[in-house]
């Protein structure tokens, strides 16, 4: 293959990294951790913000901002929480600099210091609940439902550009309700948001389901989520969504009057996904040529390249297609006509590769004589001839079978690689050589869970909504059980 | 005046904080200087954002996003930039909490410190620019015309809602070019963007100009502005663009091969506007009724107040109004019909003239018989009877008559807040007893320009661009001037 990219046979880590790298989307920036998204992978961002902005409006959710900073006492306010996110935080200390006294540039003044020391917010449950007491007297202030597209810093010591990054860019959702039904029903609503998106414009097949405790966030009651396959057998977690019961209420003393005249503590979801789905849909759907990106999502949806060995042949192509691409922008669908001289068609054909432009077209002279034009689909590499009169119809059509094809290629990916195991050597067995999601029984404790992490570096990725039940033995302690979980290895 | 807000002649600056907490926009978090922006005032940024973002891309530009931290050291290569951001920086020197010996909550943990602090972005000319030098060869490599939306941080001391705050969410444009014209000419569309939007969006009258040295952006060689004025008679700079000449990218050594093959420094611009222009839009047009919004920036442009006495008169109201707000949709108006039983039709009145909602529209019993609707319009709280089959046509030239009438109305006022001075005496008296801007002659130094501003607190907003050049003196020292610029007292 060409481009410097790894092959995904070679070592798919190294595939990744190239792709990520030579496709324009991100890279390392010069502090630690943080990554520069450049222009073509913020394209997608933005596709995916104005998607899910969408659907959370239509569910009845409001954006709003908090502060970036979190003062460090609200942390500890909520047990767990703090348990789950202390380790990994950045801290402002002082909020002055000075001239350094041997006149080389500047240091920390040390009388700017803090009384009190402020967290870059990791996450924002502890100042959203602290301002939402402020927001909540009685019923009638219910539901909230809020929501924030922000940045977010967890000081994670091993980064990778979009999937684990000390600063990442989401969206999280934080909605206070009168009752636990209610909570527990937005919470389970935003999963079925998350798993429309995710499938539907991502062109990534999930698994709903819940996480068992030792997986779910840090100060949640039950935490749903949604799984996905990578290329390589590996799950990834696409998006989460938290009842989180009234933790964070009793943590910011958040209390209400309830239609029955009586206090009552307010109940609470937050979910959110983020730039890591990125990761996720490049991993999904991509090849050793580059990206694969799906219609609904990509920044470019059609590329039309002229071959042409002079302005004048150029001028009659460019006025062939005049009105074929502006059909095209009519229907919504954004196109790149890229007539550049100074860049030969080969390196052209493979650039839109690499950047994975769903459809080429290319005219040349001898289409013009012919009336037609070549097509080819960056999904299944095909090409075929087009009559002109029909071509923007034929291209809408073409668009919405490749999201459709590369949808259901990841599906029959996916369900080819769900096992199950009945012992503990099977399930070993199928992750070191096959990966995947093993379901396998579990006897249901956080200690047989964390001691099967220990051992093989898998984790319960989650228990599936209306998982069948059957009685079973643990696979790891023999114990009994009711259903199987879903084991695999993960990012 | 009802509400519980202050009114501007009893206090203007107490009616500006009631006002913008009383309609909602935003308060006060618990963390020092940081603002929570509530739903409806982060609506209204989101259709800033919106009509922004549009320019933006029409004028070529992209969006990327860059790290959140600056490595100390970055800041000091620049010797003017530092200097002028050195005082107010957020500094993060931790990377790690721990449990606190005493058991009690957590403290940061000593062993995890930061070989280098890191700044939290107080603006991102450095480190784009030392990213810039890996995406920069050759002048085929140029422009780059790059956008951020993105918070940032200035640790100021005093601070106010959407004014002045700690926090704040801006775009800053980062663009970098292989001639000095072109930058120039960047910096100048970018300007005349803003005022385009600030003028047509905002309704917000401005002056084009170019910052006296005092002024300027720290690290700038131009800094051009368009200064508004606020009805207490006082500036706002409402957008900057700077021209930064090599500074950036001699600091960071961004080099390039031009087209006859020799190495030169890139050529640099940014420019930005933040949440404080929701700042500017409230002094501007509000009154002591509440917000007075321009209709292009309206979260809510219309809002149908039926009034009724019972489900049945409820009933045949939403009928009636139902095809009249299908009308209003589609021609991509923003309706709310607001029928909620448990509020007084008063109560509505006073709180959607308080939200600065430009049209209202009320239907009773009474109107149904009639076929007619009462329309109020905010800005002038004027009222009229219109027939119902007229109705959608009525309200959408009504918006846009709003629209311009505010804005002519702030002209108005502005042009007749310019006055001259042609003495330090004249000078003072103006800015005392009647405030705006005073056109008057200054001898070019930055001597004099600090003198006054320690004498008078007042700044030279701009030099007008395209000033009138005349001779005078200059109304502190006397010594030969050619031409007025304005000053103000300034937010």
């Amino acid at each position: 293959m060409a481009k410097d990219i790894t092959t995904r046979s070679e070592n798919y880590s190294q595939w990744y990294n190239d792709l990520v790298k030579k496709a324009d989307l991100a890279e390392n920036s010069a502090v630690r951790g943080c990554m520069v998204i450049k222009p073509y992978g913020y394209a997608i961002w933005e596709k995916m913000q104005a998607t899910l902005d969408k659907m959370f409006k239509e569910t009845g959710h409001t954006n709003a901002y908090f502060p970036l900073f979190i003062p460090k006492s609200f942390l500890s306010r909520e047990a767990e929480h703090v348990e789950g996110f202390a380790k990994e935080c950045a801290v402002i200390t002082h909020y002055r600099l000075k001239k350094s006294p041997d006149g080389n540039g500047v240091v920390v003044d040390p009388e700017a210091k803090l009384e009190e020391e402020l967290i870059v917010r990791p996450t924002s449950e502890t100042i959203i609940w602290d301002t939402y007491k402020n927001w909540i007297q009685s019923y009638r202030d219910l539901p909230i439902l809020c929501n924030q597209w922000a940045n977010v810093v967890r000081w994670e010591m091993r980064t990778r550009l979009f999937l684990r990054t000390a600063e990442f860019l989401w969206q999280e959702g934080h909605t206070a309700h009168a009752t636990k039904e209610e909570a527990e029903a937005e919470a389970k609503k935003m999963l079925e948001v998350y798993a429309d998106f995710v499938e539907n414009f991502m062109a990534i097949p999930v698994i709903k389901g819940v996480k068992s405790p030792n997986e779910r966030f840090a100060g949640a009651i039950d935490t749903y989520c949604i799984e996905a396959l990578m290329q390589d057998g590996k799950a990834l977690q696409a998006g989460t969504s938290h009842f989180l019961g009234q933790n964070f209420a009793k943590a910011f003393n958040v209390q209400f009057l309830n239609k029955e005249n009586q206090l009552d503590y307010v109940w609470a979801t937050s979910w959110g996904v983020s730039t890591r789905l990125i990761g996720a849909l490049i991993m999904t759907h991509s090849d050793d040529n580059g990206l694969v990106l799906p219609p609904n999502l990509a920044p470019i949806q059609v590329v039309v390249i002229p071959i042409f060995k002079n302005e004048e042949q150029l001028n009659l192509i460019r006025e062939k297609i005049e009105p074929f691409v502006k059909q095209l922008k009519e229907k919504g669908i954004s196109v790149k006509v890229d007539d550049d001289d100074s860049k030969r068609s080969g390196w052209k054909f493979n650039e839109y590769e690499l950047k994975g432009v769903p459809v080429r077209v290319v005219v040349g002279p001898r289409d013009l004589e012919n009336n037609q034009a070549e097509i080819a689909r960056r999904d299944t590499m095909t090409k075929e001839t087009v009559p002109f009169d029909t071509l923007a119809g034929t291209i809408e059509n073409l668009l919405a079978e490749i999201q459709k094809n590369i949808f259901e290629k990841a599906r029959a990916f996916r369900d080819s690689n769900i096992r199950t195991a009945d012992s503990w050597d099977e399930l070993v067995d199928i992750l070191d050589n096959k990966g995947g999601f093993v379901a396998a029984h579990w006897d249901g404790t956080v200690e047989t869970e964390e001691a099967i992490k220990e051992k093989i570096k898998a984790t319960i990725r989650c228990i599936p909504l209306n998982n069948k039940l059957e009685d079973g033995k643990c696979v790891l302690t023999g114990k009994p059980s009711k259903q199987r979980v879903l084991f695999a290895r993960a990012y």
